[in-house]
Formats: C-alpha cells, sequence, structure tokens
C-alpha cells in the first residue's frame, strides 16, 4: 500500500499549520492508499508534525484500516455511541493544537463542527490548496493510469460512434457508451457521462434526456473511464449525417481554441496565460457571447482538481502535470460545441494524451 | 420539473430558523427538480422566509437553472472573477440574518465559509436533521422509482449468479455486474457494486480484487440500479458449490436478525426498536464478537439518508418511509454475511420491496 504521508511534513513549519486532517477522498487515497467512502460516519485521519497519526474511524472500517499497515493510533466509535467521544479522544492525544489545515472543499460542514467543538481554541483553516500541492505532478504510476483509463475511453467512443444514428435517443447512447466503458475494462466512470444532442449540447454539464436525434443535429459527448482511482475527461462534439457552415465555422473555432491552448501549456506557462490565449480566441471571435467557462482543469484521482486553468491563476505549469484543455462555446438557441484533451506537461512539448481526432467528424 | 420549496415553509418558525442554504445534491434535487454537480465552484441556493429564492450561481449553470422554471433571484458569477463577490451581493439582498441553516453532512468547509464571511453577524448552523425531515416520507412516484430500481437489480443479480463460478475474480464479476445493471435499464448506480469473496466480505465496505473465487467461497454482493436519482440498495451472500455447517448456521443467524428487523419495522415503533431487535439476536448469537454496525438507514435519492435504523434513534416509524434492513456479521478471519432488503413502511404490514430470495444459495 502506498504511503506518502511524509509529503505533508515540508508543508508545515513554512505554512504554520499545526496539524492536517483528511477525510476520505482523493487526497486520502494518495497518502495512505486506503479507498474509505465518505458517509454520515465520519472518518477523519490527523496529521500532527513528530506525531503518530491519529485516525478517528467508524468500528466497520477498523480492518480496511488495518489492511494499510499505517503506523497509526486508532480511535474506533460504533454506531451505538455516535463519534463525538472520538474526536475528544482525538484531542486529548494529539494535545492543545493552534490550528487544523483541513481540505475545504472536500470535508463537510460537520466534520469541521467535530474537529472545532473537540479541539479547544483550535482554528479550523481551509489547507486545501496546501495539500493539493502533494498532488501536483503525477509520478509515472500515476499517468499509467491515466493513459489506460484514457484508451479505454477511446475504444468506447468508437464503439458508441458506430451505434449512434439519428432516430436514437441520447440516454439510449449514453447506456450503451458506460455499457462499452465497463465491457473494455473501465473500474469505474469518472462521472455520470454527458451526452448531448441538438442544443441541449449549449447545456455545460447538462443531463441526458429522452430527446431523439435528427439528421443535422450536434452530438456532444464529455465523459471517462477511471482505473486504480485515475480517471480519464475527453469532449468530443459530432454531427448527425451532416454539419452546416454554421456549425463548421462554430466548430473550428473552439478547435482553434483548442490547439492553442495545449500549444501554450509548457513548463513555466502560467495557467493565467493559457486561460487568456484560449478565451481571448473565443472572444475575438463572431462568437463571443457563447463563452461560459474556463479553459481547464488537472486531472487525477479527482475528475477536478489543481491546478484550475483559469485566468488570474499566476502558478505555472511544471513537469508532471496533467491538465485538460477544453474550451467551449454554447449558444443556447442552437449549439455547444467543447473539444476537450487531456494535455501531460513535460521538460518539452506538451504531450497529448487524449488521441481520438477532432477534426469535424459526421457519423 | 418539481417545486416542493414550499415544504420548507413550516420548518422556520418552529426552529427559530431565518433561511436555509442548499447546495447541490438530493435536497436540492427534490425541492427544486435541479440536478446540479457539487464542484469546485459553488453553487447554493438561499431560501428565506416570505422572500423569493436566492441563487448563487457559476455562469456555466444559468440556463440549466433557468430550465427549472423556479421564481428565483439568479446572482451568477464567472471563473475569470470568482465567487466572493456573488456571496456578498446575495447578502445584501437577503438583508440581515440571525442564522443560516445548512445541510451539514453535504455542504463543505469553504461553502460555509463563504456564507460566513458574507453574511455578517450570522451564525451557520447544522440543520441536516431538519431539512431531512422533508424528504422522510415518500409519495407514490418515489416509491415507483425505488421499486423499479430494485427491479433492475435483481435481474441483474439473477444474471450475475448464472455467470458466477469458482475461478472467477471478484473484479471480473463485479465488472458483469454493473453491464448487467446498464443493460437492464439503469440509469446509474447508487454506488461502486460490492463484491467481495472469501474473508474479504468480512469487510463492510471492502472493495473488489482480483481475488479468485474457490469452491466453498462466501460471495457477497451489495449493490443497486438507480432510477431518476432513487436507488436500491441490496445485500445478498452465495456460497459456491458448496456450504459448510459453519457457514449454513452462520448465515441462518443473520437472516434470522433480517426476518425479525423486517417484522419489526411498523409504524409508532422507533428506530431504536428496530435496531435493538437486530442487535439483540446476533448478540445473543455464538457470533456475538462479529457485530460492527448498525441494523440500516433511510433510502431515496440517497442511498444513506434518515431516519438510521439506530440505537438511540428515539424516532418513530412513519407511513412512506423507506429503510434498509441489513443486519450482517463479520468474522475477520473467514467469513462476513449480510442480507439486505429494502422495506416500505405502510399503514399495516412493512412491505418488502426486494423481492430477491434470501434462502441460503449454492452457486
Amino acid at each position: 500500500m502506498t504511503n506518502r504521508l511524509k509529503k505533508l511534513d515540508n508543508l508545515f513549519e513554512k505554512n504554520s499549520i499545526d496539524a492536517f486532517a483528511i477525510v476520505p477522498g482523493s487526497n486520502f487515497r494518495y497518502l495512505t492508499g486506503g479507498n474509505f467512502h465518505l458517509m454520515e460516519r465520519p472518518t477523519v485521519l490527523i496529521i500532527k508534525k513528530n506525531h503518530k497519526p491519529v485516525a478517528i474511524l467508524p468500528s466497520l472500517e477498523i480492518d480496511s484500516f488495518n489492511a494499510l499497515s499505517l503506523d497509526a493510533e486508532i480511535i474506533s466509535w460504533h454506531d451505538k455511541d455516535g463519534y463525538i467521544d472520538a474526536f475528544k479522544k482525538a484531542s486529548q492525544i494529539l494535545g492543545p493544537l493552534k490550528n487544523i489545515g483541513v481540505e475545504g472543499q472536500r470535508i463537510r460542514f460537520f466534520e469541521s463542527l467535530a474537529l472545532q467543538e473537540s479541539f479547544k481554541d483550535c482554528k479550523i483553516v481551509n489547507a486545501h490548496s496546501l495539500i493539493s500541492t502533494v498532488r501536483l505532478n503525477k509520478d509515472s504510476d500515476e499517468i499509467k493510469n491515466i493513459e489506460k483509463a484514457i484508451s479505454i475511453s477511446e475504444i468506447a467512443l468508437s464503439n458508441t460512434i458506430k451505434y449512434v444514428s439519428h432516430g436514437k435517443s441520447e440516454l439510449e447512447i449514453k447506456n450503451f457508451l458506460i455499457q462499452e466503458l465497463y465491457k473494455n475494462g473501465a473500474e469505474g466512470i469518472a462521472f455520470d457521462p454527458i451526452v448531448l444532442g441538438s442544443k441541449n449540447s449549449a447545456l455545460p454539464h447538462g443531463h441526458s434526456t429522452d430527446y431523439i436525434l435528427e439528421k443535422g443535429d450536434a452530438l456532444l459527448f464529455d465523459f471517462g473511464a477511471s482505473i486504480n482511482g485515475y480517471n480519464a475527461d475527453i469532449t468530443r462534439t459530432f454531427f448527425i449525417d451532416n454539419a452546416s457552415d454554421y456549425q463548421r465555422n462554430y466548430y473550428n473555432t473552439v478547435l482553434k481554441a483548442n490547439n492553442a491552448g495545449i500549444d501554450k501549456s509548457r513548463i513555466n506557462i502560467t495557467l493565467d496565460e493559457v486561460d487568456d490565449t484560449v478565451l481571448k480566441i473565443l472572444e475575438e471571435s463572431e462568437y463571443k457571447d457563447f463563452v461560459v467557462h474556463k479553459t481547464g482543469h488537472g486531472l487525477g484521482l479527482d475528475v477536478h482538481e489543481d491546478p484550475y486553468v483559469v485566468r488570474g491563476n499566476k502558478n505555472v505549469l511544471t513537469e508532471g502535470m496533467v491538465i485538460t484543455i477544453e474550451p467551449g462555446l454554447y449558444n443556447p438557441d442552437s449549439l455547444g460545441v467543447r473539444i476537450e484533451d487531456d494535455v501531460l506537461i513535460t521538460e518539452t512539448e506538451p504531450k497529448i494524451l487524449t488521441k481520438f481526432s477532432k477534426e469535424l467528424t459526421i457519423i
């Protein structure tokens, strides 16, 4: 089992953090190898510098936790007793703390309250960005998992577009795609696939409906397989039977932004610069009113994770980051197009992990 | 689209709550019909009594939100600007609030911080239990969705056990089961299915591995399809080729607890009494050391939701509640058995929604 808890050691002093509290999810899995559920039963691992980690565990998770072979002090609690005493016991063991850094985008309000009530005179601070730094740069095993997830996703997409025709519904196609993902070896799916036809494609996070595809419709797929917890995230937009000049020009504008974004994705370039490069192409086009989101996000154990490819983010790209470049245009009256690739930042050229063709394709 | 926001009206005064803040998830979906993503972009609906709801939305969700036809004031924010100004604007529109009730088990720490920073002198309180009351009793459409999800799940299980044999791995069987769920009409899966063989079955929340089944192994399935967001949740434990006397007696002890729990699940009985009835059978058996969790939970748009079937919960069962009865025994050295049914509380007898046979079955 993976044990990367030492990676947190560098973060304590520089940031004046006394301890970190980690809940089930990607950081927990990355740091300990443990894949636990974030449920109504709080499960919290508290890491204080130069101290054995303290794990607050529901009794039903003890055996799974022990299997990690992590040298931690376990405080378990049973359903019938509730969890608050376990938090108080953790506070006694760890002694006074000035602050506890938490995963602000993961830990829930009730868990933060339990920490606040049990650790007196201790400030609970959002250490999301800080903790995220340990996962920013992927090692070769992580990249292999992402590549495998992408490869399965692309085979599934390839099989699915052969199945697509006018007369089929978004929901039917989505269902087929999911079966293809599992049939080709997906261990899970990154998120409920987005399969949207015609003007539904203009809803960036829309859900598939029973809309029946017609000739001339756009058909947008945004989806991914997952392998060992690592996700693929790919978007392609196709056209059914034919594409109008408007659709072709609109599509190629997004494609131009996608290619420019990838080409810009190099070490020492800021995330701000990448987003700006992409958005300027869209904003300077005749479709400028249809821009509604940033260029992309980091990709790994979470589908959306740091670093975010967004204006204002002055952090620079470094080797081993995997980001999505996914410009989109959304005309609510008629058409949404998004083209998304997963890109590995290398010492030299950006490496495009997604291989599926981006040329305008009629299916 | 569903609009059940009025259901919150009864909760304000009795509980001295000035406003509720709801984030994407089951309550949001139940109350508004909106199925949004809980992501790095905060999306919050604030409902104050006798005031038009205020929706803080990332710009890319505006069209999806408008499709709900909800009479709400929208404050949208764009990725490049960040969200904090939108929270401040919401605070100006809503005026001073004494407190805001949040979904403590859903809203994350960073969203609660954004509320706290923007609503000055306002206390953020955990209103999880309060908000949950609106979803406790299912109407007939909700029950139909759960029944459909269960029916699909049982067909998939039936097909999967025909596929099972010694020599196959947990992961292969899990993958097959998921494909069967989708093939038979699942819109989604309630959670990553738990398929565990031999002593892995003793991990209540274990993940499938590449363990290859052998003759005489137990094989535990815990899984469900989802339909319109409503989940099935069913557990069955089988034996491969043969079962020893130890396995048979162990299995039948769990089955006895399961049947007693179902029979106890009637209106005006407390959740405490149901859990106690079930646990006593296990605790008074020769396997008393292998009890690690409560009897069950509510089932609906969330797989685990109120009411929890746990000792100490003095709330009573009422008509329309759907709960799971899922006793289990976990001998870490050799065997886990769990048998889980979904049960609808009616005016008269408990109605067992799960139909799959519970007699000890050799496959």
